[in-house]
């Protein structure tokens, strides 16, 4: 059960088996631009999660399917052993590109189908191919909602009460898709995970693999401006709260504390504003704003926020205006456990794969799983770093690469020998 | 046919009945903060349509709808002539006030109530207290959508083809409140509105009565900003486009450019604003504005375009974004008749209602219907100016006096006093 042992006859054709299987999955909720729209628990969501059922009967997995939505292939060879999970989402932004969490769920079927075929020794743990529900959180928030359900972080009940904007729970989306399932899914022993970089420093510095060692730290809020209703014509301007004014200055404010700080230590953002009453003759009374800051260090954080405080205030003053800001999430440099990363880089090595550790800036599940088993979070170069749009790519070959590489960590995996990592 | 000679227990017994009725219409679409919410052809604005023809048809008229659900009610005096018209709308903003629009429906409907109980001389023209559909414009775009239609600024088709967000047309949207009539409705001679100031000039004055000489000149551009969907999290700030950051600028330098004028003289805003995907975790690749630049000093409104022209320059580079900018709408100082000025001067001093010229800020029905015919545009206050918002409110003084004004000017116009004012 290791892949050093294959012949380059059977990469070449595990390596074919897999392009096509990925090939079809990319055309699954496929936009005019050649991304994809599979938002959580839609049709072409379903239509996806379809494809990964099907295909893991074909290659010899059981599936089911968890309270929330969170879709698993088994294989048991060991009875009653818990399981070495790996996966990733099938669920997409709008408009989004082919490989964000697809490539990680089909290089983990990949990894498991290898697995299965070889005959060996039993293993101590039992292997569960995942395709966690809601990973991207644009339909129903938060983010990462199946796994966060799984670890325990999140009350079952609290994520299927969750409406989209247009009032549709999680329950209801899920039941008319036919994946509300039941039970909390399989045990787990350990959890691998594969996704592209959403970055450029592999590409950059000419690296096949990231060993991902941490996450960089981040807090998010959600801000409320509130203004007044007012007549655009006629309503002079010194009567005025804007509250989209107030939101626009938020906007220009987050950006300018990020050009504050030198090397591009901090990422900041503003990725979903909502207006009301959103009407050409009306000045808003209410504008919602989601605001993200990122840094690998804390201490930028902190200064990043409290600049983000002040600012608040002279807005309120500057734009009449009065604004509730509250804290939806926040982590700080969340790391893996460094044996994980030894395991990776010792299978990287054996593979000739080039390999350095890396940080993760966006959020993956293997954020959550690493806090109750040990975790393999691995990477594969983005070209041109491009993420969250149609045009995000990465080389066959480096995709392939991915896929013989996590299907030797998770042979290891299932041998135990991440047991006891902390 | 004159108010001048009612006795005084009348006027008290007319305005009572108004009031009646005022607040009959105010619950209609009502929303939990005591405005309204009746956007073009929604199940309110159906039921505000209802309560017109019914007390219409009470009062003596008949009732037809035209080709774009504009809602007249008649009454023919002298056979075959051409008709006075007088009305307002019914429509409203999302979460507005009871008073604009409606106010003008009902004081017309009282006012011919008034002149239709009087018993006189046949009058020169006949009468039509009119409904014009979708002066707001916030559900289907342009505002005084009906009004251009039946002044031939805008062919029939093409605004029954309008589609709101939802993709439902104007045509479909009027059929399912059973308000898609056929023909163009009653040939006009002369026309007459009254609605409140939605501005602070006559209460800080003390006045009564506006007699609205002008309207204020506008420009209004629509602009898409694109830019490039990108995640928040991963996407270094020197390789993003976000489109949101420079709508933000937009929206502030619009600010801006209003306060660098003195004297109040230019009023700039966004009302509307939409965010594409609007997700939490990317970066927005387009956000569509809508802008809107008014004064009564045209070449302010020309400076103002020009800067706003090289701020967008200056935007596009800044924010690394490109900005495409369409005018949808622009007009310079329209003038009223003189004489209809002249006409509503008399008729408020034979009532002694303190009265001044003022202009209007905002659009108006009226504003079309003066291109085709002699035109009365008359003001009550509006305390602390307030519009557009749910706490808009003229005190019932005001608001009667408003009516007797109105009924003086309508049966002088049904007398053919205005003919031939240019």
């Amino acid at each position: 059960m290791s892949l050093a042992a294959s012949t380059p006859s059977t990469i070449t054709s595990d390596a074919e088996a897999f392009l096509r299987d990925f090939r079809s999955l990319s055309v699954i909720g496929e936009t005019p631009g050649h991304g994809v729209d599979r938002q959580a628990a839609t049709a072409a969501d379903a239509q996806a999660r379809t494809w990964f059922t099907s295909l893991a009967a074909q290659y010899g997995f059981t599936t089911e399917t968890d309270q929330v939505g969170n879709v698993f292939a088994l294989i048991e060879w060991t009875p009653g052993a818990p399981y070495v999970l790996v996966g990733s989402h099938l669920d997409s932004q709008p408009t989004a590109g082919k490989y964000d969490g697809a490539y990680g769920v089909a290089a983990a079927l990949h990894a498991g189908r290898r697995l299965a075929a070889t005959n060996c020794e039993t293993p101590k743990y039992n292997l569960a191919i995942v395709d966690w529900f809601n990973e991207e959180g644009c339909r129903f928030a938060p983010s990462m909602m199946g796994s966060s359900v799984y670890t325990g972080k999140l009350p079952a009940n609290e994520a299927l009460a969750v409406s989209d904007k247009h009032g549709t729970t999680v329950a209801e989306a899920l039941e008319a898709i036919g994946h509300l399932g039941t039970g909390t899914g399989p045990i787990a022993a350990a959890y691998a995970e594969i996704h592209i970089e959403q970055g450029r420093s592999l590409e950059d510095s000419g690296t096949t693999i990231g060993l991902v060692h941490s996450c960089w730290a981040a807090a998010k809020y959600t801000a409320t401006v509130h203004g007044e209703q007012a007549h655009t014509g006629s309503t002079v301007i010194a009567d005025r709260k804007d509250a989209l004014l107030g939101a626009s200055m938020l906007v220009v404010l987050l950006r300018e504390i990020a050009d504050s700080f030198p090397d591009a230590v901090l990422h900041t953002s503003v990725g979903q504003l909502d207006v009301y009453p959103n009407s050409p003759v009306v000045v808003p009374s209410k504008v919602d704003v989601v605001m993200d800051l990122r840094s690998a260090d804390q201490e930028v954080l902190a200064a990043a926020t409290a600049m983000l405080h002040q600012g608040i205030s002279r807005i309120e003053q500057q734009a009449n205006v009065s604004i509730d800001v509250q804290q939806s999430h926040a982590w700080g440099v969340l790391p893996y456990q460094p044996a994980g990363v030894e395991l990776a880089r010792a299978c990287a090595d054996a593979l000739q794969l080039t390999n350095a550790p890396v940080y993760t800036l966006a959020g993956h599940d293997s954020i959550n799983m690493k806090d109750i088993v040990p975790t393999v979070m691995l990477f594969v170069p983005s070209v041109d770093g491009i993420s969250h749009n149609e045009r995000e790519y990465t080389n066959d070959a480096d995709v392939c690469a991915g896929v013989d590489l996590l299907t030797e960590v998770v042979a290891r995996l299932c041998r135990g020998e991440l047991d006891g990592a902390k």
